[in-house]
């Protein structure tokens, strides 16, 4: 009888291409997909929340996977963190219902995104947050984020992804074969969006039921924007309506992005 | 008219074969070569105020070097920034007297050692600590530690290296060409040597007159050996007095020490 997993996991996402298994590139996916099979013998692939890009960190990152092993939940956290390297960590391994998947299954996630304002950044943090000392209006920053509370239709923000555009291109052809349009729709609601400053950094944290391809690090981009000058505050409302990936600001750095967690 | 300058740096000490230039590593005292190089033009070797292992992260190292370029201290320090790698950063660069060396004028040292404490280590401190969750009286380490303070021959602690025990045995061997018995002393005065507990980490800061290579990495060794049973508090004075390196205990992982501050 196979049971179905739940595993959170942290990791440093400059040591990895990714979460997304790829061939000869080490990721996440292919990493933790490799220590399952030595500890149990048995070859899953494990499915996230979501992808992570190259650099991006995760804290609180689910994946499931099902396994005929009666290995106790708790021995297969500490055996997999035996055989994992130290730049990936399980903190919770957990027995759930056959229908939970990690990715289906996620009501709402939140990511943070750390950016470093003094003119020096430690060499300990450099691979961990976006250095940024320049000047910057960061009151009109943190007013420019509160613009995206609610629901909206993100494509302004959205990737150009090669996967999905191919899947977006059938919708818009309409048609019988047409997928869901729920499931490809570019409308995510965000429930907060926050900047915090400590004495060095500022730090954003966002609450959604989802989030687009690149769209957190599109968001920061424009919020930069505006801290810059280069944008207004009001202007974030008209770059949402032009549903045009070229009307917002560019893709911040990875570094700074952390998946802090996923709800369920 | 070239002035001699004092360059103050931090590094991750993940990302370099130590401090010392090697042929065909990645080295930080080659780095900075380079870096000024590209900054000024000119070829010179910094000296460090002492050389740090692989792994040996740095707080406040700190290099002298002379230098032709009229360019303005800070100018150099932003313009060295600009080209090292993250993983170093100068902090200040002041023009001393001529007579100034990084290592030769060094008057106290200051290490730390971290030890993190916790089940799991996030991944994200890895690189940065060393992992150890296992039982400990970390109130006898504590006490152990306090054995060492004052003016001792730290021989049990030293590791045997290569280049110094040739010219050890010169002085054994006494004799008209005997080098300064000073100069090659195993003797070293310690200022303090104390611990300190946080949530998750011991911490261990030491300052003395100078350190013996891999000095603090043994003394942390010997101490863990106090933490789990193998030795007394009391055994220490014995192996400060054995001047035998079999006497003490193992060379502690180089990932959790950090050369803090260098006292002029």
């Amino acid at each position: 009888m196979s049971r179905n997993l739940k595993a959170t996991l942290s990791y440093d996402g400059s040591e990895f291409h990714g979460w997304q298994v790829q061939p000869n590139l080490r990721t996440v996916q292919g990493t933790l997909a490799e220590c399952i099979a030595r500890v149990t013998g048995e070859q899953v692939l494990p499915q996230g929340s979501g992808r992570t890009d190259t650099g991006v960190h995760a804290l609180g990152q689910v994946a499931s996977f099902r396994l005929d092993s009666p290995i106790p939940d708790n021995n297969l956290k500490v055996a997999l963190n035996d055989v994992l390297p130290s730049s990936v960590r399980v903190s919770l391994v957990e027995s759930v219902k056959g229908e939970f998947h990690a990715r289906h299954s996620a009501k709402a996630k939140t990511y943070r995104y750390r950016i470093f304002r003094r003119d020096i950044c430690p060499p300990f943090l450099a691979r961990y947050v976006f250095h940024d000392p320049s000047p910057m209006n960061e009151e009109a920053v943190m007013r420019a984020s509160a613009h995206i509370v609610g629901q909206h239709d993100f494509t302004s923000f959205a990737a150009s992804d090669p996967d999905r555009s191919g899947r977006i291109a059938g919708v818009v052809g309409a048609g019988a074969g047409a997928v869901s349009v729920t499931a490809l729709s570019n409308v995510r609601t965000i429930h907060s969006s926050q900047w915090m400053r400590t004495s060095e950094e500022l730090i954003y944290d966002i609450r959604g039921d989802g989030f687009l391809h690149h769209m957190v690090r599109n968001l920061i981009g424009t919020f930069l924007l505006v801290g810059k000058g280069t944008l207004k505050i009001d202007d974030v409302p008209a770059i949402l309506q032009a549903r045009d990936r070229t009307a917002a600001g560019p893709t911040a750095a990875a570094c700074g992005l952390y998946l802090v967690s996923v709800e369920y």
